[in-house]
């Protein structure tokens, strides 16, 4: 069988040609990339590859932003709570800011631009009671009320790259310039822009890729006074204000923003808080403005015979895939880190680009690459998380990032990436293109909806919380699900109702969070809806606290839906009658241990006709309900595990009245799966374990038979009229 | 040494005279009662003993009652949701209550005096838009909104009383007749029940005591179609409601209660809720003419040169001993269950009578007493944790309940108690009335306050519950600790501010309860006023969730005071820098397990001052911070124990800045605990276990000695200037 090749981006570094080939040649790899820290030779730049290289649209050129102070990046920030003793009160607003990244903003004058806010009433104080002493960075209240705490949004400047000033830490680069963020919005700046990528295109015949990384505006990333982080937002807006763009939102909006508009009580609207009107005003605002300033960019590359390629992260914001405005943009590609099948979606599920490509994890970095360490394990881990996701919806390219030299000292793991581009390349090549069978369509329902596609209950990419693991588990079951996901907001359901196609409707998350979704169960537009709908055949999955808002006796507001509520202590003189768990069940007929994670206490059942199929000292963890021809499924919480996966699509098949359906394209192992390609007449039996597995394996038809798999093996089987 | 009698009341029964004498005589009684069951014989009426007959005032007169069926006990009740899937919605407002008990009021008009709410917008639904058909008892709504739920809130009569209900079911009396409670407010039940005492009292010369069981209104006690207990609360006012009290109550207030005033969501104005003003001025309503009235009955009765004794339970809604009118009552007793020391100080603390009783658990019943079981394992470990109470605060009877020929049967037990009855004379000998020793006084904040002292985190009487023993253990650990304990309402703080010598303050309860708070914590007063007196150096322990209400960036609206808050999602962005838990310190020196109950999740330290005396990977359960002057310790839970007691106890002296005076009058032994009595000049070494315990005895000046103490054993010994 002829080998294939291509579709493989590698990182190179200096003084390494003949390594790069070796490896270009062994994983099959047509591109080659340089990062922030290497460069590439001019020998590796003629290699029979695409170059890949990093743009720093908003940073990286102190010799302009040097003579611009003015233009450099702004946010807002917020003090730390001051209480007042007596009626005089110094705030020192910059107290845990790190004077290396922030300067207050003294050139917009405070008493317009700033907002101090008794934090006790929420009351703000009048600008005339209090007043800024510039030299000790603080702000004097007068009249303040004793025992009251205050605190100062103030606007600053942010004079250093959170990323770049997070490798300068870590790396200790010592007296390596802290390359300063200017912001397009300014007219320096965006002229600045435009001239240089000219230039720059110009001073790269190379090049064929633009690797922007990225353009204007960072997630919000601050540090302590002792540089160490101290808020991390993957989604926020915070360093995307500026005096300019909040004088530009009032003209276009015909409203001004408050300072407390992106303050937020010092949560800075995160994606876990339920989004104000104000806040997705801000959002669709910067939204239009960077896709338009974007375009132009990419105009320039197109026009310069080279690709654009947008890396998600770092200055992503206002570029979101998923929003609106990002089609305008007419970007080529998009880049993103993959560590598992949810962050291999976020990426593949992409519209409006030529082609995706995933950057996979481990980075070539000493953290994995260490005498001792056998980075083969973590790298077979990633890699059958994220081919689960590949095999619904497959990367057009993968990569890595780091140091090529270091990852070359581990002969196992070139052998085990060469297994790895081959298998890539083996999946994409059959399947690109190819809607694979899916036997259910389910809706993910929160404050969000599509615009954070794959991105619900995510703190820092990536990144693992306590918080938020029993939730994330459910976007990676279903990454690499036979279902169809798709993504709702309320707002959705609220003006267009539910789609005709969704077979069942997931809203999960902790009660207030924009995922649960807070203070919106109160409209009953909202709950009209989904009650009509679920009545009426449709399925609802709630999970962790659904639907949760405390009101009319109700804190589940879909509670007569789910047939449970949780108790709050109101009704502990009411008695609780329907404790007794079911002797067996479709959705439990597969896995008797069930890990819900963080786990809800107090969850009991309201009905009789509730089925309680888990429960322990502590309540109810798994149960269902029939709502008039609908059915509804109560989950405490879903961390990602083989037999979670195989629990919840039990779950959804029950959930959608479509039980007949689950053995089709079904592998009687959980840790085994099925994906079938119909219009290719092929399928798949995936061992997504690293033991071997044996499994009965239904087709189509529902006929099985009986399949041994090694080790992560993947099985290919030509299949006829569904069988 | 002269052997002790008297202060001891005993059941007795029919055919049962020469047992009864040898009790008398064994336990050293004084009295003796009948009971709701039991009748004493004329033999027994004439021993050397004080004869207690209970008396129901407002049931067990058929003959009355069933003439004025007009009179009956009213309440309001509320219909299950029903959810409409049209415009038409009928409601079968009587599903899930027993027509034995409960049935609709039709003779006052229900478009007047019902309510039908729309429980999805809150809205309460046009009476023009529903008729009810009595037949059925059914409400049709027309016009409903469909996949709204609606609820009916209904007048009903209470044609059962429920404790006689209860016992009835319970013990299968078949065919005895359902005793009907009549409504004191209305004109001929009035006239009748002063009527039937003066008769009763004269037709019953025997008794001395007339030992009312109690008096008009009954804790709302209802029981479903299947004649099971559906909603109890020990503190409801929901069967004191008749059409006459809610115009009387207009008359007096100025104002016009709701059916959702008493309804409340279905909640029923539980104690765990937040008290509205309409419900505060109900409550004070209701207490006023039970004062009244009762008054009138307690001065027939001692025309008549009887005694009045209240019993605290059944009907005992509107005379609560710690409410504004029972003073004026002029009761001459009080006598109440008592299971452990909480229950104890709830009748032992009480104001305004001669003396109090507390009838010892377990009763004379068949659950314990059965062949196999040895009862005085129960009797001792109730005793031991009634006795910690009645060291500081006696009682001045104690008694049993039950059938005590069925006591008589267990000839350990009959021991025991005499062993109790010596004790509980010597004990009552040596200290009534003399003020114990207390290191500390503390004040215990919740929404209720003093009107329900020792009653916090109580469902049903006695009745342990999940989410209540992690904070009724607060109460149990005070009850015979050496801290002198009050009670204070956030109404009392807001309008009088905190009593000079109150040493701690302590908040505790789940976030939203009347115990926490709830919303209470957004009035800046109240804020202003602790914080203002714990800087000046106060204490303050906050237990569970203390002064939950998320508002302005702060979850704990006391966050800055008690060094903590609680992570709710939404700030999962900001790092959290303070985890290090403290090496040693005061108040864990004794105990190094804290087992906090159900526990608090997600606790997390504010600032660098906290000091994190206790976590796990939920977070905090035990911390400590300074405050001004002034500290604050957190803790998760609370439940009773040995251990508990002691770290409770050296929390509060920590936080009171006192940890040189925790080691006067003072155990080393946790099982152990001092009692000192100065104007006596004695104090008492009592262990508080079935085991043998050795312990060091630290005296008032703080120099110790060694004691030995058999299980259970008191040692008592005279001291002398303090030591
Ligand atoms: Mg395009
Ligand atoms: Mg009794
Ligand atoms: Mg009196």
């Amino acid at each position: 069988m002829k080998k294939l090749s291509g579709r493989v981006t590698l990182p190179s570094e200096e003084n390494f040609l003949n390594e790069t080939k070796e490896l270009l040649s062994r994983w099959g790899a047509d591109a080659l990339r340089d990062s922030d820290g290497t460069k590439l030779d001019k020998e590796i730049k003629q290699l029979n590859a695409k170059i890949y290289t990093t743009y720093f649209v908003a940073r990286s050129h102190n010799e302009f932003a040097e003579q611009h102070p003015e233009e450099i990046q702004q946010l807002y920030l917020m003090s730390q709570y001051h209480m007042a003793t007596g009626t005089k009160l110094e705030v020192t607003f910059m107290k845990g800011y790190f004077d290396e990244q922030i300067e207050p903003d003294y050139v917009h004058d405070p008493k317009k631009w700033w907002e101090v806010i008794d934090r006790t009433t929420g009351e703000v104080v009048n600008p005339d009671s209090w007043e800024v002493n510039q030299a000790e960075n603080q702000l004097v209240i007068h009249q303040a009320q004793p025992w009251h705490e205050y605190t100062v949004s103030f606007l600053a400047y942010m004079k250093w790259d959170p990323t770049q000033m997070y490798n300068h830490m870590t790396n200790d680069w010592g007296d390596k310039p802290h390359e300063i963020p200017f912001d397009a919005r300014q007219p320096y700046s965006n002229q600045f822009i435009k001239d240089y990528l000219v230039k720059w295109l110009k001073e790269n015949p190379d090049t064929d890729v633009v690797r922007f990384t990225t353009f204007f505006y960072h997630f919000t990333l601050i540090f302590n006074h002792l540089g160490k982080e101290k808020f991390v937002d993957w989604f926020g807006y915070g360093a995307s204000v500026s005096v300019a763009a909040l004088q530009a939102f009032e003209k276009e909006k015909g409203y001004s923003l408050r300072p407390e508009d992106i303050v937020d009580q010092g949560y800075y609207n995160t994606t876990f808080r339920v989004p104000s009107t104000a806040y997705l005003d801000y959002i669709d605002f910067i939204q239009q403005f960077v896709a338009q300033e974007v375009k132009e960019l990419v105009e320039m590359v197109h026009d310069s015979g080279k690709e654009a390629m947008m890396f998600l992260g770092d200055n992503w914001i206002g570029t979101e895939p998923y929003g609106n405005y990002f089609k305008d943009t007419d970007m080529d590609a998009v880049v993103g880190s993959v560590g598992d099948g949810t962050t291999l979606r976020i990426i593949s599920d992409i519209p409006h680009v030529a082609y995706t490509e995933g950057r996979l994890l481990p980075y070539f970095f000493p953290d994995t690459f260490y005498e001792g360490n056998d980075p083969v394990i973590e790298a077979n881990e990633i890699w059958l998380s994220a081919r689960r996701a590949m095999m619904r919806k497959p990367l057009d390219r993968i990569g890595y990032g780091g140091y090529l030299s270091l990852a070359y000292k581990f002969p196992a793991f070139v052998d085990y990436v060469e297994h790895i581009t081959e298998e890539f390349r083996e999946i994409y090549d059959k399947i690109k293109g190819v809607k694979p069978y899916t036997g259910i369509k389910v809706a993910i329902l929160n404050a969000w909806g599509q615009l954070r596609s794959w991105q619900a209950h995510t703190v820092a990419h990536g990144k693992w919380y306590k918080q938020t693991y029993s939730y994330y588990g459910i976007l990676e079951a279903l990454s690499g699900s036979n279902a169809e996901v798709t993504f709702l907001s309320f707002d959705d359901v609220i003006h267009h109702g539910i789609p005709d196609d969704i077979d069942v409707i997931i809203n999960a998350g902790d009660a207030g969070t924009a995922f649960s979704g807070g203070e919106i169960w109160k409209e009953s537009v909202l709950t009209e809806k989904l009650r009509e709908w679920i009545y009426h055949g449709g399925g609802f999955i709630g999970i962790g606290e659904p639907s949760a808002y405390h009101h009319e006796g109700r804190y589940f507001q879909l509670a007569n839906v789910l047939g449970v509520d949780k108790e709050l202590g109101f009704s502990l003189s009411t008695n609780k009658y329907f404790t007794d768990t079911a002797d067996s069940h479709f959705i439990t007929d597969d896995t008797k241990v069930f890990h819900f994670g963080e786990g809800i206490k107090n969850i009991y059942a309201l009905e009789q006709q509730t089925t309680i199929l888990g429960q322990n000292d502590d309540g109810i963890y798994l149960a269902s309900s029939p709502f008039g021809s609908g059915r509804s499924v109560y989950m405490a919480g879903l961390p990602y595990s083989h037999e979670n996966t195989r629990l919840f699509m039990r779950a959804l098949f029950f959930a959608a009245h479509k039980e007949r359906e689950l053995k089709k394209w079904y592998a009687s192992n959980i840790h085994c799966e099925v994906h079938a390609y119909l219009e290719i007449n092929m399928y798949a039996v995936v061992n997504n374990s690293m033991e071997t597995q044996t499994t009965n394996v239904y087709v189509g038809t529902g006929i099985e038979h009986v399949v041994t798999l090694g080790p992560s093996e993947i099985i290919w089987e030509v299949c006829k009229d569904g069988r």
